[in-house]
């Protein structure tokens, strides 16, 4: 799923060029480089789908030239998780009715790169053998507020894998002090947005769940793969409903479970997360970009790629962005206003 | 003179390009072409002398295409005020023995433009007719400590022209509890660096004070504007006293009056200065650029006229300056440090 324009991350990401087309990390790598290069022991190349945006389809076709370019499913709009998961599923299964799927986001940051793929594997084996959902859940290592819970029975594992639990059930983003109780009982993990399950279980759940969008996809069956398919989808896709496929599915369905993963895992939602997941000085600073010097500053993140040489004096707790001469300070603790500076 | 190379504002401004032919207020002039232009009622342009650093003789001539390429004084390298001054009297005498002049910085602000031409003129005629070596004092508004100051005995007015008084002594930049006393006993003035005097009175303080300096230009008179000024200039000026023209003459020299003035004046010393210079929001703020947006913000100055975009949130007391890829972010009260930043 590559279809996300992070907002939040102004004026480092932009409509134009959001996130996940680029190297946030400072790493020499996009994070859809690094979303593609993750899964590469899992799935090969030709076996990758991307859904994003028709307008990013030539930043994927340059940055990802190792997934064919049939494999690219462009959105003449965005509709949320729900349309796009069940489109690239008709479409697999035209192609494998038999395939097993990992649906994840293209933006997000892994840790553990190994610890990641063994949890895949192990829940790609469970659910080509089961007709279950499968859902990874990170352990919380803080009471995070941003993130969707995933209430699990942990007295309940799956007779086929003792670390795969059933979901008791999902919950929305919760407030400082629900999220303190999550982290304390241990049963509660973070919602990632990352899915394992076959073509027949999510195909069954959509014509089950959301029988209306089921049939939408089922009925563009003969065109996929045809100079036809673009136009119908551009005709189609503005009538999905816009749900994503958490409410969709994940919430309604039976047979959820969940893997607790400890892989080390962000959506880089923030500047905040960011700053977590970039090596810091001995200060807390999280600096990328190719000349940056810090004096009296800690806590801080500056991104700066563009910028020949950045000095920063005395600041504790900001966010210090320059992107195709536009420049943001601002504190982290305000950065949820970012979205109204631009 | 316009030699300076402004290195406490950097990155603004670099060696390459000092502050003097730099927009700095926003206003659309440089800080040359004001000056200029302050003299216009005063002198005709064929009349202006630039002594400037031969890697800036193609700013100069671009930025003031009035001046005549044969009045622009082109130093091999960096001698203070002294070597820069005499030069240019030796080359005003050839031209016309009984020239008055007056010296001024290229890089200062000046607030009211009729109460310093006036000041001016003052000063002139009464270096016209006497020998009399005249400065502009300015009536301090706080205790800076970045002024040498001017003791004027403020009973001994000329006979000619009451506003101008004997100089009892020059001071050098204060504590900042003597310039509290300074201020105070209403006396001391801010040394400003604008001179007055008639070519003849400046040849003969030279010809007193440092003869070797003023032989030296005088030998060169038979070559000034031929072919040959440049190469003699290459040869002989490294070899001259790195002096200001302070100790040199104003010090030692007996008939030194001052001109107290009140015009508002500035040398744009400091981040800080050119913050008081240019038009504050409520809170403090100057900002000088194209779309600059402050949020949460006080007493900063935002100086970036390549950005297209600027937003800050949360500073308090801040310099924030962009220029051709670098980036500045710095405590206004930490400044003097600027220079070990680049």
């Amino acid at each position: 799923m590559a279809g996300g324009i992070g907002s939040r991350f102004w004026p480092m990401s932009s409509p134009e060029k959001p996130k996940q087309f680029l190297d946030v990390l400072g790493c020499g790598k996009t994070l859809i480089q690094l979303t593609l290069a993750r899964f590469r022991t899992v799935v090969p190349p030709e076996n990758v789908w991307v859904v994003t945006s028709q307008r990013y389809e030539s930043l994927v076709r340059e940055q990802l030239p190792e997934v064919p370019a049939r494999n690219v499913l462009l959105e003449p709009c965005r509709r949320n998780t729900a349309p796009c998961i069940c489109y690239v599923s008709w479409k697999i299964k035209k192609q494998n009715p038999r395939a097993n799927i990992v649906v994840a986001p293209s933006d997000h940051v892994i840790g553990d790169v190994d610890a990641f793929r063994s949890a895949v594997n192990d829940a790609l084996e469970f659910a080509a053998e089961t007709d279950a959902i499968v859902t990874l859940g990170i352990k919380p290592t803080r009471p995070e507020t941003g993130y969707g819970y995933i209430k699990a029975d942990l007295g309940f594992s799956s007779s086929r894998k003792k670390n795969i639990f059933r979901v008791d059930e999902f919950r929305e983003k919760p407030t400082a002090e629900v999220a303190e109780g999550y982290v304390k009982q241990g049963n509660y993990l973070w919602n990632a947005g990352i899915f394992i399950w076959s073509v027949s279980t999510i195909i069954n759940a959509f014509r089950v769940y959301e029988p209306e969008l089921s049939a939408m996809f089922e009925d563009l069956m003969p065109c996929y793969d045809t100079p036809d398919e673009q136009a119908q989808i551009d005709k189609l896709y503005p009538e999905c409903k816009d749900i994503s496929v958490d409410y969709a599915i994940m919430e309604k369905a039976e047979e959820v479970f969940v893997y607790p993963a400890d892989f080390g895992w962000s959506d880089l939602g923030s500047w905040g997360s960011l700053r977590q997941q970039v090596k810091q000085d001995a200060y807390g600073n999280a600096c990328i970009g190719p000349d940056i010097s810090l004096y009296d500053s800690h806590n801080c993140i500056v991104h700066a790629t563009e910028e020949k040489k950045v000095v920063v004096q005395g600041l504790d707790g900001y966010i210090v962005a320059e992107k195709d001469g536009t420049l943001l300070i601002c504190r982290l603790s305000e950065e949820q206003r970012i979205k109204l500076f631009h």
